[in-house]
């Protein structure tokens, strides 16, 4: 259920209030936009997340001023989006982009309990390459103690979303001008190896999950 | 030159100030997350931009709180960032991932005069597709009426990037586990037309400016 602020106003036939396709999006985004407040001033920040279960972790140097700040239990907005496609229609102001984004608000908690951060480091890595955890060296206490973990919950979070053809007026529908939609993907292309190891499934197929 | 506020602290290496680099971030991108601050709460926002020499534009319809709450000069932070690649290290701690990020700071301000909207919309539909403002049916009296134009200078900005393969601790080199990178890019498949006039060079050839 939406609440007051995370209710879509602007399209509202676009907003998405099930867990379900926010979860989708968060899963399949390799980064979100974290808001947040600091001396009066809004920064945004890019940075890895995953979501596990109920919780968003996002992780970093214990000397990040963001992390700081977030661990503080400071008022925060998280932000995941998905650029699915350019809509082209015959008129210039029916212009759109097919997209997908996810909007969780809340405050976070420290993950301090040693096995919890652990759980969540391996959350990110999987979030990113699943299968990754198994293969790379896992981290020493000294590295463990030298990340900070913080969790979001997502109790309060909003999806919207664009698909579809552009949506001309019907006064436009013939005018001589090509419309339609550019689909657009993150997309991998050749690994370039750093060492001379076999080149694992993951890497080699390399893809994000799609809800 | 980077002020108290846009001085990049944690990896100060990726940290760049060149409006060479900045431009180049801004331009590629196709969407910025914005952030703003409503009734105490942060908020992030992704939204088309476009940049014009020294100035950002954001765009949308007047009834679009965010673009009201801007237009009424308050603090905003603009995040655009370009997704390169996953830096597969050897150990956990390691891995990185490769992107250029554009942050800035500053408060927005009303394009009210027509000349100028169209102008700022002229910039937008470049900034998405090159070409396109030649072929689509150009703005009414009446939609740009129903367009709100603000403008943020690009006074204070930095620049964030990563690049290049992992690097892992001395110790961790000989361990055999495949490490490398995996580029990343927001690429397109084929166009989805909407109907029958012929394809332009700009959809079928689709690509990001790179800077």
């Amino acid at each position: 259920m939406p609440t007051p602020r995370t209710k879509v106003r602007r399209h509202p036939e676009r907003g998405n209030y099930e867990r379900e396709t926010i979860n989708a999006i968060l899963d399949e985004a390799l980064i979100c936009h974290v808001g947040f407040v600091h001396e009066e001033q809004p920064y945004v920040i890019p940075t890895i997340h995953a979501r596990d279960g109920d919780l968003l972790y996002l992780h970093g140097a214990p000397g990040s001023r963001m992390l700081r700040d977030l661990g503080r239990g400071i008022d925060v907005c998280i932000t995941a989006t998905l650029v699915d496609g350019l809509v082209l229609a015959r008129s210039v102001y029916h212009h759109s982009l097919n997209y997908r984004s996810a909007v969780v608000l809340g405050r976070a908690h420290k993950v301090t309990d040693e096995p919890a951060k652990l759980h969540a480091m391996e959350c990110v890595v999987e979030h990113i390459v699943a299968g990754r955890w198994a293969d790379a060296r896992r981290p020493a206490p000294s590295e463990l103690k030298a990340t900070t973990i913080l969790a979001v919950p997502l109790d309060e979070a909003s999806a919207k979303v664009r698909t579809g053809p552009p949506l001309d007026a019907d006064e436009d529908l013939a005018l001589p001008v090509w419309a339609g939609v550019i689909p657009l993907e993150l997309l991998p292309s050749d690994p370039i190896a750093d060492n001379g190891e076999p080149l694992p499934a993951y890497a080699a197929d390399y893809g994000r999950p799609r809800g």
